[in-house]
């Protein structure tokens, strides 16, 4: 086990109609001003723009707006909210949607205090060195960015999509009320269960043995988000598996899945390279199509794990390692299928000519290998693709 | 599932040597000043002591000590340290050692700023307002309040034991090297194993139903502490092992294994009496002693969860509910045997005579009920004792 240090400091504030009470968290932490971002139209439909706004005007707090970030959310919209409080200065950067505005959402409050272009941090040019305290209220439950270090942007111009990490940009505090997630589609729900279930199953194969505590509680989590995906895709105003799932969502990726363990993030590595390039393309389904092709492609250099995972997580009971390991990825696979989840690439309208160029940029002309327990080189990436074609 | 508040901000500095470290990680929080907390003569035979010393000296941090700290941690030596940092302020209260050891430098932490006796905190008769910050470095698993929002200290004069919550007690960080454990006792590593057990298997017994999320981490973190308990304690050297249920002492008692249910803490409830009473008991015998009398009069009232346990924590394979969670009762209590841990109250040399003042106290004369999902009554106090006298 590897030594670490963790540190999970979000307050979160679960449970039903947690949203309306917004103003009076914000005054308990007395911040004054507040930037608020959003996304898409979706949050006035709801009713859940004029909640927040009216309980930040019950409470005195003064407010600007950013609003229409896109899902892979763009470096031109940091720059923009970051020039807004350069004009007018906010005390806190309030997220009110999923993985993009808040990510969106941290990068404008890190950014801001820098001299150099935004995507230098995102470039890991710069080391950030503080940032304004950011605080969300969860409209999906996906990307875990509600409790995580983490925040990925993609350039406009290079349409390179790339994350850093900093414990600075652990949001003060998430409000999480499951009942929001309701209105979510089929479709991004079962991209969120893709999503979840992959931040933790990322971390959970990794080469380090003995993990003994993680490797329960990831367990648990990923059994959680299979089980009350399920749920709350066939039932979208099941209460107690939205809940289930929001939970997921914020632990699978806050780092408590991985102590102690290599962090590699291998396949969305791979990934980021498909949804920077094809915009079109969910980041979850880039996930759900390049699992199978990449754990088919390494199961046989840590049997063990993926035997693991299929056997307490999925139930499947084969006692050979090998034998089990490849029939968890089967069965994951049609998991995904079941849940409308693409499994190849043709799905994503990924021809077979794209596999070249693409396997090139993700190794730049085959002069860097992906990192990873197996590290992943052009001809390999090409291997993966062919597996899932 | 029910609303909740979850703060959990303690970061935490895992692996070997990190003790080494605590001058510079207490520099790095920008504290000059310290009043360094430890129990008995052990952190000197071990060395523990020179190191923390050695390194506070070396950052150039300025410390006085409080020693001598003992089991069920007594209000005297908590007003000892309070006098002590009026006398001689400090920035932060670290605790080097157990449970006992920390409960002792958060009431410190705590009581520094009432106007009122420090007994007030733990009879509930004032909330804390303002706590200096509180770092450890743990030296046994097994009470968790190296991350926790709990207190417990006794009184000397009255022999009442009495806890209190609140996030202003949280420690800022806490240092978990699990080589510091090796040298734990057998039955304290037993003691720890029942503690930890306990704090999240009493959260996860309660009537809140549809806790998925919460449900599946406990059961991921009970299933850690049984098989590396049992490793630790035959394997004493085991540093993964160790390492395994450092970590599940930590995340058992921070609140995560609890979210969303009903806090009852019954058992705990019922142990106060016997430990705050006969201060020869340990903790943790004393919740050994008491779970299967408590468990075995009320199972009948929630068979679903006690039989969720014994299935999927001590995988015992019985189709009917009440039968498969009376099973799972005496499989614990086989369990808790095989480590060395007591069963029975004479085994703790309370006696049949002793049993009626004891349910007098706890219920002070038959006038107030235990809190649980069925509440406890002087009758069935007796009823209790009566199973495991």
């Amino acid at each position: 086990m590897n030594d670490f240090t963790f540190y999970s400091p979000t307050k979160v504030f679960f449970g039903k109609d947690k949203e309306k009470e917004i103003g009076k968290i914000i005054t308990d932490y007395n911040y004054k001003s507040v930037l608020l971002v959003y996304g898409q139209s979706s949050i006035k439909k709801t009713g859940l723009y004029d909640k927040v706004v009216n309980s930040l005007k019950d409470n005195n707090i003064k407010f600007i707006e950013l609003s229409g970030i896109e899902p892979n959310p763009k470096l031109s919209k940091v720059k923009e909210g970051i020039a807004l409080i350069k004009e007018e200065p906010v005390e806190l950067v309030l997220a009110v949607g999923g993985g993009s505005v808040i990510d969106t959402a941290k990068a404008i409050a890190c950014g801001y205090f820098l001299e150099e272009d935004p995507w230098c941090l995102n470039a890991h040019l710069v080391t950030p060195k503080k940032a304004l305290p950011v605080g969300t209220i969860l409209t999906i439950s996906a990307a875990g960015s509600e409790l995580s270090n983490s925040c990925v942007i993609t350039n406009d111009d290079t349409k390179v999509k790339s994350g850093f990490n900093s414990d600075l940009i652990r949001p003060v505090f998430s409000v999480l009320n499951p009942e929001l997630t309701f209105t979510v589609s089929k479709y991004q729900t079962a991209c969120g269960i893709v999503d979840i279930l992959m931040h933790t199953l990322e971390r959970f194969l990794n080469d380090i043995p003995c993990q003994y505590f993680t490797d329960e509680v990831a367990i648990g989590i990923m059994r959680t988000v299979l089980e009350c995906g399920k749920v709350a895709y066939n039932d979208p105003f099941n209460y107690d598996a939205r809940a289930a799932l929001m939970l997921a969502s914020s632990y699978s990726h806050n780092g408590l899945t991985g102590l102690g363990g290599n962090f590699y993030f291998t396949v969305h590595k791979l990934e980021h390279e498909i949804s920077g390039t094809f915009d079109e393309v969910a980041h979850a389904a880039g996930l759900s199509v390049l699992y199978s092709g990449w754990a088919l492609s390494v199961y046989d250099k840590l049997p063990y794990k993926f035997a693991k995972f299929a056997r307490r997580v999925l139930d499947i009971n084969i006692s050979d390692d090998l034998e089990c390991a490849k029939e968890g990825i089967y069965v994951l696979r049609e998991y995904f299928k079941s849940i409308g989840m693409p499994v190849t690439l043709s799905e994503l309208n990924i021809k077979e000519s794209d596999h070249l160029p693409m396997a090139n940029r993700i190794t730049k002309n085959d002069t860097i290998l992906v990192p990873g327990f197996v590290k992943i080189d052009k001809e390999m990436v090409l291997c993966i693709f062919d597996k899932i074609k």
